[in-house]
């Protein structure tokens, strides 16, 4: 039945949310609900096109008490760059959880996505690492090596920002952004070892297939946050490090038994830990780090309920903002 | 990246695409893409929204040699009648299958979704029933079972329709229509198993969770297409029918063994046929009936391919007929 559709443009979207606490209160909203146990999310739809180099997966995720919930379509076409276009694209679709009606089209190419996974990033540094970090590293250079240590600050403002990545000039280029963009001092580091030996923060950010991380570099009063890996042939952090951590941290246990950091620990024979807590658990007031000391992980792979969350955010804002403007389906 | 979105509302999608012969070979190029099994066609991401006797399901696949590939998302809220709104919504997304860019909003509230599910009952009539059907069946009497007979009559040209469903007054209503719709002889029938035995097509378009169709009604000359199950209770046909049937075929065997008439007929312990041809297997060549005296069914699901294929002809049609508009995103 024709009905009233809003439709939101990325450049509408990025004018009415940013990465800021508001964000991350409104993730950090999203991992407590899925702690209660009561957020129906099913498994991730995900499609490969080898001959592309394509993929598209799509997320969704009901919170009770929230009126709408979002359908999130993110494909990655890894030939795109060659074409002048971005890998990352895709859109996410408001439904009535009433009616199942479609509500707002958020055309935001990818955008709204970057920004619910940094802010978890800064959700989980808020609750797992040290109190005091003085200095940050990234692994990886890409966009999300930028957001999560801008998310990160946010919520534990370092004065320091060691970046490693495979190439250089570009983990100087990230540098350069990162120590402009928050103004602090932000610099590469071509020994990864380095790099987490001088951080009490490090977040992985690389779609890598065989560790970058490794375990013997871990060192007491160290948070790790790898969110690199959301398929079943990434893995960033070495299977020992899970392991060798206090404690280690999903989003969501299914989905990081299968795309995680978990999986490779599994496929390695080297979990023994059971179930481990999910993220929203410890949002909840589950313990988590119990001194400055501990070594913590945290592993990131992505949840539907974080799209219905900033979904829902993203249109309040906007609307409150009068943006966007009205189809007739 | 901002770029161009084609959008095409329910009404312009409804001038551009009818249930005729051209919708029904579309449908059937999508089975035979499938039938090659070359089409990437990832299972259904289904959600239920008990609170609000809801659900949602999404479908995709990736067609060789299709430029774009489709997102249907489906939902199905089953109180909206109380609200003076239709139970089924929803919409397709098309993406380019090179780049993952969004290339086309089809705000159908589900309209396309009737379309190729009725052409996929023209194609298995087209290819399963007996050349000579004077009398169709459909049991049910809902939008599908209108369009089921529309789509069959359009490659069977049966002189007479016989309708059964739970409420009379439905039947009688849905028989009127058909009847006006077609031009032909169309009855409320308030016995199914003179229905069956009248027919030589029968089109089952229920939400039955017990079988409504009893395998002792099978006689010589008959076709069933079973559309109505579509999740793990439902169950149209029973299980006994399938084994007495010279041949049964599924839309897709991984799907038909988890969410139709096949699922039912495993679960009782009936089934020992093994794997069953597939609809575009039979399209491809694949011997299908081979005696105007045999009796056959198939059991639609639904699948990703034919959502696929009639997005990418919805939208091919309304470009020529220069209908939508293009927003940037």
């Amino acid at each position: 039945m024709p009905h009233d559709i809003f439709i939101l443009t990325e450049a509408e979207l990025r004018k009415s949310v940013r990465l800021d606490m508001n964000a991350v209160r409104v993730v950090e909203q999203a991992f407590a609900a899925l702690g209660t146990g009561k957020v129906i999310m099913p498994p991730i739809l995900s499609m490969a096109i080898p001959e592309a180099h394509g993929e598209v997966d799509v997320k969704t995720a009901y919170i009770p008490g929230f009126e709408g919930f979002a359908i999130k379509v993110s494909p990655g076409f890894f030939d795109n760059p060659k074409l002048g276009l971005p890998s990352l694209n895709g859109l996410m679709i408001l439904f009535s959880a009433k009616t199942g009606l479609v509500e707002a089209l958020l055309l935001d190419n990818g955008y709204l996505t970057d920004v619910r996974t940094a802010a978890a990033g800064a959700v989980a540094a808020k609750h797992l690492a040290p109190r005091e970090v003085g200095t940050a590293g990234v692994m990886g250079t890409g966009v999300q090596a930028r957001l999560q240590i801008e998310a990160a600050h946010l919520v534990r403002p370092f004065r320091r920002v060691l970046v490693w990545g495979r190439d250089t000039s570009k983990a100087e280029a990230c540098a350069r952004d990162i120590a402009e963009r928050l103004g602090i001092e932000a610099r590469a580091e071509a020994d990864p070892a380095r790099l987490v030996a001088e951080s009490q923060l490090v977040v992985t950010t690389t779609p890598a297939e065989e560790p970058v991380l490794k375990a013997e570099w871990l060192h007491p009063g160290l948070h790790i946050t790898a969110m690199g890996s959301d398929q079943e042939k990434k893995n960033e952090v070495a299977p020992g490090a899970l392991i060798k951590a206090d404690l280690y941290v999903a989003d969501r246990v299914s989905q990081c038994e299968r795309l995680g950091e978990l999986r490779a620990a599994i496929a390695a024979g080297l979990w023994k830990g059971g179930t481990p807590p999910e993220l929203g658990e410890i949002v909840n007031g589950r313990p988590g780090r119990t001194s400055e000391e501990q070594i913590t992980i945290c592993d990131l792979t992505g949840t539907g309920a974080q799209d219905t969350a900033i979904a829902t955010f993203a249109l309040g804002e906007a609307k409150k903002a009068g943006a966007g403007k009205v189809i007739q389906s």
